[in-house]
């Protein structure tokens, strides 16, 4: 299931950085549903490189162009098929690079499991891969606002490097798109933006977290054994580019305290059953419990970078990389926010539909 | 895929805590090899409540059986079928624990998506599922043994609460099996067990961490987008009961680098391509690269204490649990350690298998 | 996904013919359903041997053991296992059948594909194996008894080699059971017994075919493309032993007729949409459409025979193998019956949750 | 898995026969093999309307076009995405199509699942989707033309109407191409092309069965149980637009046999074990034994015909469909013989990685 994700509501993505497009195939999305492709196109803008002076200056239009599964915007129950074409394919900024491994990236792997060493760019390895996923998550959540008008889902940047935002109130989208910089926190963008823009002088690339929100997500999502929905999550968010951890809820933090610290009081509130506090993250053995989910991803500094280093090339000969002037981020975090939604978004999906599947054929025994 | 866990290589568990038998179905396991049962129950007996003075005082023996798949101990190609009998199901601590949704545990969720409380203990999210994913990593672990012979898969405590273990250096199972405790670093074992205990007397619980290597790992396994070998690994120990995070490499802490601290440089060394350092914890772009893998797990303090807390019961009524005297786990770290070893390697024989597929049909071309 | 069947309802079956135990795994069952032990061993009763003078006189009791998944009948939503011990392991017929091929039987390609040739008996591809299917599609049945009333699975002897029966009727599984034959025919019952009896009598076996019927089936059902309903249960009933055939409505006689022959009308029935023929058996475009659902299966007659054979031995020496008294069915049909009927429900039980999840989460708007 | 099919070499297809584009994407295509596209694109004409005096006079080009995955021909192991854009979109020949529901079409039930209806066209139903088919077939062929370089897969018109050809001997592709008829046997080929040109004038249609051979394919292919080789294929072509029927080796016919005229002796010739005859169509037991597999395919007249037909709209209104004059085939046999063929590969491609995988990691015990 190597570029397939999902059960249900899958997606296939397909296309290499360099390549003819890239895109995606989606195939188990229900029928009926109207789709706006300007808010289609507007989500995936927001990963877009070039749209702020704190990202990569290469500009990629990605227009988004649908080849099956809607009439007249409406989804026919059919694979949707959305297509971008590649356009701004200049020369790469290592003058060896289609000989020489460039660290941390995908190049040396690649070579050594297919045997091709694709001319320039990251393949499949490439942050432009996630497109189709993008494309696939905005297809998706527009029929969750039918679905669960309610649900929302909102990503921001948490820490740049070692400076944390606050991120503990209940943020909207619209806080977020507020800034290229995609941190909702007033008092600590300045400081994040110098950091980045500091870097970027330097040749240097910085890293940092996201924090993702899943609000008004119904009860009941997730299987209890292996397709947790934290598992899929963990999964999701540690296939994207760059990610180096995940954790839900309190997560590694939550490991320092007692158990009569950490668990969470059931109460009842509004006559639902509700927990008093929430370091379980909205999730509790794999299934979601109607609190707000919460989690956050590591991002490591990207690899490339605008110093020399050292490396080897095909040959198994070792080189000293020279940059060229090049047009990567300096900081991934911002560009991520769109993806780490988009991976959110598709986990609950195809968990809404799985759980839809058990709730309309549950019997009316009780134990 | 609800209870299955692989794509060639895949397992497949069943039973509930207190129901008559927990097991597990291996299927797509390679025919001709020898498997010795006793080593797999040896295996198994690792993750055994009652071992020492730090875990439950319950005492299951855990005998397996096996049905099918082996004659003369050889597997012959078909699903090998490993069942536990349930043996001690005594009435458990709470006593009204058949109506009372016990705080942080998987109760609640489990009624609302199925409609039914399974009559005391946790079903499927007890720790006790995790017998059939063992003991199918055991069988596992015996074939990787001929195909692999230098391959060595060993976790261990890395953190108790805030007291942190140093694991850097090359761990043996051997080591870590020297006590109850399951850290191999004699400097903290002292104080993480006084820490255990201190807790277990006041009627409470502890988490931590676990780490995980995978040493002489070979190259090229993992899939480049969504299968990625890190992203199949985080769901693998998310899907751990009691996990709350995961990272590979230099996890969350490498974020805090700059991209030039952070890349590790390519090098040759005894005639073979290999990494300077190893932040990127033996994977790039998803695909192992011969490093070792290294990652590590949050275990969250166990839910179940001996203090009074505040919950609901299956009406909506709130109510205060008092404990009865019990007997769980203070710390599931120890017995943590074992699922964290099967759960890799169970990702690692199943990657190893769809690597083999694809590396016996490439081609000869070259680009 | 070799011992799988299904998509959202999916059975694993495990076990060898004379291994410990045969049985199977029911993932994705949807919970709070009462199932009747006794009428899930009632089915399963029906495909054993030794039941009648037509089938082999080997006695299996075949007595269902459920170890997982249901608390007091009630189906937890988890994974139900059931387990049959084999009890009647007696050496088998032919002498030197652990070294010999037996003809048109699985022995060599078993003994080609894994290197093992397991002792005496056709491991997995015994008829015991059907022992899981079957028992799985008993607790199908039950659920579907719920939640679609009115459906009916009925299969029935259709042909004994060259005795063709008349089932163009509606067949209830009543008649069928009244004899051991399970052809509803009652003027080619006698014709048909003396025809299996004299073959037997000459230690030959006959084939012949079997005729399904889904009656009732809600519309909906099946996927236009590669998981078209014909295209499952093909699957299903090809997957069987020793079938060699399959069928949907007109079958191969309907290639015959021209185009202006086999169409099925559209016409308005008691305020539905109905055809005036169903040369289509119920299935349009890969979607079952409301009619009844006919289809044909094709069944060889048994390779196990009671004459000297030309064979070839696993050293690659021909041999002639001669029988000794055995103890196997001259004609697989009447046993086939609930084998086919258990595949047809199964379909139907998958196909139906996955039609749930559409037709749950469809929208409004209209082409 | 709606719209995919395939295990480890997987094709996804999408489009509708009137949207922008309809094609594939390969998912799990063996890296390093040059791919001839010039090739692929002569496979996809033979499927293609407008071929002949016989079929359909839409003139469709359908010329590929590749967008990934392959760099100067070579795969990269990365997904094969190919397209064919969609040009010939005249309006249909039934003035009523859009609200009329065509019988024993796709229309009624696709309506019945999505709620939508397409204007025109048959939507996914529509023959077209085979191109994805036979494209993805075409690039699996060249694969295993270096993988396999014995193997030959030919399929070829066996019957039409109650014409019945000569197919017993070897046939080869070259042979079938030489009319448009794609029937071997000169005998018949003249009055098979006159039932199908006498139906055309009479605006009716034929249909018939279609025989397809699997030449030196290697013994070991298919599992045991639910994948079956056979279960597998028939699944393959029961998924095919039009088809009824399936059956291999013996077939329907062989269940006159009695046993002992049925199975196959085993012998040794050329120092290897083979089978004297080959009623078991060159697989048993689920598997491939090395001979000649053998099937058969019933594929029924087509449905749109050239006379008046009663049916009903959208609204429950009983209608009298009037043609308009049209341009479909009046016998689709010539036109599925290279779609049958392209299942055929595509089951044989996915088997022999997923055998691949087993038999490189096999052990060495024997039993």
């Amino acid at each position: 299931m190597t570029n397939t994700f999902g059960h249900l509501f899958r997606i296939t993505t397909f296309g290499e950085s360099h390549g003819g497009a890239v895109g995606v195939i989606i195939d188990g999305c229900p029928s009926a549903h109207k789709i706006d492709m300007a808010k289609v196109q507007a989500f995936l803008d927001r990963r877009r490189p070039g749209q702020s002076h704190l990202a990569s200056p290469r500009n990629e239009k990605d227009t988004l162009e649908c080849v099956s599964g809607l009439v007249n915007g409406i989804t026919l129950g059919t694979p949707i098929t959305l297509l971008v074409r590649n356009e701004d394919t200049r020369e790469d900024h290592y003058s060896d690079l289609t000989q020489v491994y460039r660290p941390s990236h995908a190049d040396y792997t690649t070579d050594l499991k297919y045997g091709v060493k694709a001319p320039s760019g990251g393949g499949r390895a490439s942050a432009r891969e996630t497109i189709g996923r993008v494309a696939g998550a905005a297809i998706a959540e527009q029929i969750l606002g039918t679905l669960l008008p309610d649900l929302r889902v909102v990503a921001c940047v948490d820490r740049v490097k070692d400076i944390q935002a606050d991120v503990s109130g209940k943020i909207t989208r619209a806080e977020v798109e507020q800034t290229a910089l995609r941190c909702p926190d007033k008092a600590q963008q300045a400081a994040m933006e110098s950091l980045i823009l500091e870097a970027q002088k330097n040749g240097d690339s910085v890293g940092g977290s996201i924090a993702c929100f899943i609000y008004n997500c119904p009860g009941g999502l997730g299987e209890p054994v292996f397709d947790k929905l934290e598992a899929d999550l963990a999964k999701a968010m540690m296939s994207l580019p760059a990610s180096k951890g995940f954790e839900v809820g309190s997560g590694f933090a939550g490991t320092y305290l007692y158990g009569s610290e950490h668990n969470d009081a059931f109460v009842v509130k509004d006559g639902r059953i509700r927990t008093a506090s929430n370091r379980s993250g909205g999730i509790q053995g794999g299934i979601s419990n109607g609190e707000t989910i919460s989690m956050r991803i590591a991002f490591k500094p990207v690899a490339t970078i605008f110093k020399d280093q050292q490396s080897v090339d095909r040959d198994g000969k070792e080189q000293t990389m020279k940059p060229k002037a090049g047009r990567h981020d300096p900081c991934v975090l911002p560009r991520a926010v769109p993806m780490v939604e988009a991976m959110a978004i598709l986990c609950v999906m195809d968990h809404f539909l799985r759980q839809k599947a058990l709730a309309s054929t549950r019997g009316a025994e009780r134990l």
